[in-house]
């Protein structure tokens, strides 16, 4: 069995899948791309994880993520961040850029530290060979998670700094709801800024905290394949990651996460 | 006592106050405008309500809510709201425009819709003497209850129609995020579109379905000040309306609610 060559399986849908498994997983379901995550590849150990995926024939896709430049140490943790890509081989480290400083209500000026915190982070992420991706998170985010809420507005902090070391994650459960998107995609094209693609529905009732919400392809109302001809046609020719965080699917086995989130893939991006 | 001429309190902020004590408590604050609600208007009676109101000297301010234009009988519907406001003297429908139809994953064809559906209302509402507001709601709720999810889009929607007729509402609860809003509260200001002002704070965690975890002012993260500010600059000179959901809050006594509110407008609103 073979996945479609462009389809890349983030990590995060299988939150609890343990790393080996995770690899065998994937090369059983012909599965050549994966998106990993920091936590869980520190916590198996990071040259491990880079052996076990490199011996497997894996390519990794993106690594998540860097960022929360409203935490003291957030200059020397990305680095770290920009560090563990290059281990692990991703071309992409995704930047999510944290929320307003505790009891602060001054989002222009935690917006105007992204952008400077990101330009700080240029020289190492370039000598790495580490792209930096600013990704925008949906609005019911901004004071909490991620300050940097639509595609224009990363674009706009990705502008002054070159498009082979930053550009951006276009994330269809993020940006959905934007009626601007089709344009800044348009626009993310004509700069190069699109480094990541990443796939995940839209469903409601959100739940509590709004993070564990996320639906497979298909199960939810967003247009995915509308949003994979927009990065097309705006020149994006990589991988295209399923990213579900949502805790019914985690408590299911890993083989079944994955084989669900192909069928998905399949019927609604493919 | 007297509370500051351009505060009104929205009905919606102490949901189970019934409205003989409603009224009654406004009355007792000082407080003279008030904001209603068509589910609670309508349970008390409509006639009933506007000659209590009408009786203590209260101004009514805006009527919620009209739209929902994803529904089968939004025309008749709309044309009831837009009655019920003249018959309550309030001079504003506010206008939810809803989510997707069911089973729908095509959000132009839905915001399409709403805005020809408001061009239908536009003779009823004039012939009423009531103004149309559209209200552009969060984006988290863009799936399931408005599909108008930032102010430029509202006043894209609002173009075609004559601005006495048609106008927008500024909810700082459902705007503050948006790096794009002060400019469009510019523009709406120049196309003569502010309709309505209304404020809330962010708060997080949100709870399960999100609807209810909005901040009485001064308990959150958004700018309040700066929006007043922003509306002001912009020509709005009318009533600054507190709405507020909480399932905590509308647990409290009504007299506490309103007393709450209106410390939390004069220490960060005013």
């Amino acid at each position: 069995m073979t996945a479609p060559d462009r389809f890349s399986f983030n990590q995060a849908t299988a939150k609890y899948w343990p790393i080996p498994e995770l690899v065998a997983g994937c090369v059983e379901a012909g599965v050549g791309q994966l998106g990993l995550w920091r936590e869980e590849t520190n916590a198996y150990g990071l040259d491990k994880t880079a052996e076990l995926v490199r011996d497997a024939g894996l390519a990794v896709t993106s690594l998540c993520r860097g960022g929360f430049f409203n935490t003291p140490d957030w200059y020397d943790e990305n680095r770290r961040a920009i560090d563990e890509a290059a281990v692990l081989g991703a071309p992409v480290l995704v930047l999510v850029s944290g929320g307003l400083p505790e009891g602060s209500r001054d989002l222009d000026a935690a917006r105007a530290h992204v952008g400077e915190a990101i330009g700080a982070l240029v020289p190492h992420a370039r000598a790495a060979g580490v792209r930096l991706a600013i990704e925008p998170l949906h609005p019911m985010f901004c004071s909490d998670r991620c300050v940097v809420a639509s595609l224009g507005q990363a674009l706009d902090l990705a502008a002054p700094y070159p498009a082979d070391v930053v550009g951006v994650v276009v994330d269809t459960y993020h940006l959905w709801w934007d009626d601007q998107v089709w344009a800044q995609i348009a626009r993310a094209g004509r700069e190069d800024r699109i480094a990541c693609f990443q796939v995940a529905d839209w469903i409601t009732p959100l739940p509590e905290g709004v993070l564990l919400g996320r639906g497979l392809p298909g199960e939810g109302c967003v247009e995915l394949r509308r949003f994979r001809d927009a990065v097309e046609a705006a020149g994006y020719t990589g991988p295209i990651e399923v990213e579900v965080f949502h805790a019914g699917l985690w408590a299911r086995p890993g083989t079944e996460i994955l084989a669900r989130t192909l069928a998905g893939y399949l019927a609604h991006v493919d």
